[in-house]
């Protein structure tokens, strides 16, 4: 797979550099939008309009929406006044606002000139909802029927109307004022009688969204309710639009990233790792690296207190690693599962005292294995029994206490309507390491005395 | 919404203690299956069977596909055969696939028993499908026309066969010998003329998937392509079944958690996280915890080995959490990013050296930050510019090693064929942090002439 697609991107840079377009075309057309779009961001820049401009109308739509901001962007100023207006009026609404969202001003500013009037204004009307609103990636080219209407004027209408619609599948029953009162699938028109009455057949027990509603949330709707499109309405319980089940994909895929990325305590970002600078990617990761830099040195502090412990035996500083890493990563095993249960909706703010508890059962058994095994090593090889106390004592205190703060803090975020994703590994890391090595020393000073 | 829904559990729970089964009947058949699972798990085990059976069929059966194993296993126990009969012919052939694979084998020969013999044999084919393939995900149950129909043909035959099928929105094309020839959609049919026959309208350009392709893969394609439906092949090109979205963004949210709990060194699970035993969650977890606890006592070892330098300089001890933190930090942000973008196959295998350079890159400009500000800090608190020396040429070369495993080691795992999440923090801190401890004792030890 891999070596096929070097070999058609350098085909395709072949074809061009002869000029062989009809040859070219003859390729290009028989290939999928996405996978065209990914042949494209790999040709030389000045070689990309060339290329685009092989492709028939409906396909080059098509292909644009799936390419990356910057190749967008390059091509849009590569793009004729009259080419421009093509690509709007094959693309869909939703796709269009997309793109015009990542455009700098002059460039939008055109296309907005050369945007059919209609157009303009659905495509302003759609810039105002907020960046994470359900109305952000919603359409306007649903299709409406009316409640009176037969299955057969249904079907006439869908085929008059549908040829521009995002989906047929799901048909939208609005009374004069736009309010929705039900829905009808494609599945149930085809299987009803031609002169059915669409309000005896649809479903009113509908599940809508509000405009304002955000985008996760209505992404997740879609994982539970296996919907192919979901309505947006306004206060009034009024049609203003639909997401379908391909955007509601993508939402989820992005909210996955994000919270992989606040998980590692980076800044997130909506471009993908190539077509993100070196600078921006440093800028997105230093805040957090800062922050927690400057608050490890409080464990740094405990410990320097402490000189007097580790002169005495300095076998005790060796054991500061295993400690540290073992609390981080049971941190990080807690903090990790609530997070994603949180996220999938599995677990509720409410169940805090339930999943604590059930951390801390974990906890300990996890922490015993580990003091077993410790104590086993540290008789075998240092026949230190003061050791095996002072290190199996603070391994059960910091385990739990790990796997407490992995648990509550992630809650807590949530009940404080803070994204608990923040509240990941190498938070609570720090946090812990400061108690773990607070506790070593301590117990370390009470066993020999000091 | 989650106060209502408590209160929606008293009111169930209080309506079956009443015995007003016609009053919850009627709140009940409002609901989304999926709300009616839910509130199902939420309610006492014995009381389950009285509330699932004031269901109608048809939403007893959508409703029982969104329940968890743990409660499918209860309700079955309590079917009589005829209830099982009636579950089974309602449900979908790949959900009841689904669900036989989580049940104890008793349980299965009782539901083969009752299943019509044709489910049975369908049941049975659909087993034997290696649990991860594309062949395990894929429903037979799908909508076939042949090349010659007319369009209006074709709508006889969707609507005579059409109600059982999971969707009727891609309508497959096949020879005598089930080979595909080609897809045709709802919409293309639906705009097409009754007379227009279908083999001229139908899409040849087809994406498919082989039965034994992996799951994951086939996700991404639905991610990627914005399908509905994909069908599956086998090795002749006979179209043996179809994938839908709703299983695929399944899939992919699986995939996603599997990510998460590999990333947070955890032995993947299936079940949710309440519906997984404590001995289970601590079983998962102690794996990686004992392995990442015994490497940890390398970095612990090399300590032991300069007592000298830190009996001579105390101070030394004190920034050891600063930097294992921050190099285990650095090593975090860069290895999620690299697996994430491997995921979203946004980063190849073949980018394997521009990664690299990037992420040097990245890591130069974050240390140099964090050089600086470490500097500062120790100027002002210590006034001792040989730490300051030690500690920042120590961050510099931890900061850049972290970044260039975080990305190479999953890129290799990849390559190798592995899956690249195991390669994440917790590995690769444990790893840096011996790296680290060892280059800040020599830069120390060579600083202070010991």
């Amino acid at each position: 797979m891999e070596k096929l697609k070097e070999d058609v991107t350098d085909i395709v840079a072949l074809l061009l550099d002869e000029k062989k377009y009809a040859d070219l075309k003859a390729i290009l057309i028989t290939m999928n939008a996405p996978d065209i779009a990914i042949l494209m961001e790999e040709l030389p820049e000045p070689r990309v309009p060339a290329a685009f401009r092989l492709l028939p109308k409906e396909l080059a739509a098509e292909t644009f929406v799936e390419m990356s901001p910057d190749s967008q962007e390059l091509l849009v100023r590569a793009f004729t006044d009259v080419e421009l207006h093509a690509i709007l009026d094959e693309m869909y609404l939703d796709d269009a606002v997309d793109m015009i969202e990542e455009l700098p001003a002059n460039l939008v500013t055109r296309i907005l000139r050369n945007a059919d009037p209609k157009v303009r204004v659905a495509i302003n009307e759609l810039l105002k909802y907020p960046a994470d609103s359900a109305g952000s990636i919603m359409t306007i080219e649903y299709v409406d029927l009316k409640r009176d209407m037969t299955v057969e004027q249904a079907f006439a209408r869908i085929r008059k109307t549908g040829v521009d619609k995002e989906t047929i599948y799901t048909c939208y029953v609005t009374d004069r004022n736009r309010v929705l009162l039900g829905i009808v699938t494609g599945k149930t028109l085809l299987l009803s009688e031609p002169n059915t009455i669409v309000g005896d057949i649809m479903e009113t027990n509908i599940i809508s969204v509000d405009t304002s509603e955000d985008k996760e949330v209505v992404a997740h709707q879609f994982d539970k309710y296996n919907f192919l499109a979901l309505p947006v309405v306004d206060g009034e319980n009024r049609l203003v639009g639909i997401i379908t089940v391909d955007d509601a994909m993508d939402v989820l895929q992005d909210e996955n990233t994000e919270d992989f990325s606040k998980m590692a305590a980076i800044t997130p970002s909506e471009d993908s790792y190539f077509h993100t600078s070196v600078f921006t990617h440093a800028k997105n990761r230093i805040l957090w690296l800062l922050i927690l830099m400057l608050s490890s040195t409080v464990s740094g502090m405990i410990i320097s207190k402490y000189e007097k412990a580790f002169s005495a035996l300095p076998l005790l500083v060796s054991f500061l690693p295993m400690l540290m890493d073992t609390g981080g990563n049971c941190g990080a095993q807690s903090s990790t599962m609530i997070i994603r249960g949180l996220a999938l909706d599995e677990i509720r703010p409410r169940d805090f005292f339930k999943a604590v508890f059930k951390e801390i059962r974990i906890a300990l058994l996890c922490a015993a294995v580990l003091c077993i095994v410790n104590a086993a090593r540290i008789m075998v090889f240092y026949h230190d029994f003061r050791m095996v106390i002072i290190t199996c004592s603070t391994l059960m205190c910091t385990v739990t206490l790990a796997k407490s703060l992995g648990c509550c803090l992630p809650m807590l975020a949530k009940l404080l309507k803070l994204d608990p994703a923040i509240m990941a590994s190498p938070l609570i890391t720090t946090i812990v390491d400061a108690c773990s090595v607070l506790l070593y020393f301590n117990i370390a000073t009470r066993v020999l005395s000091l």
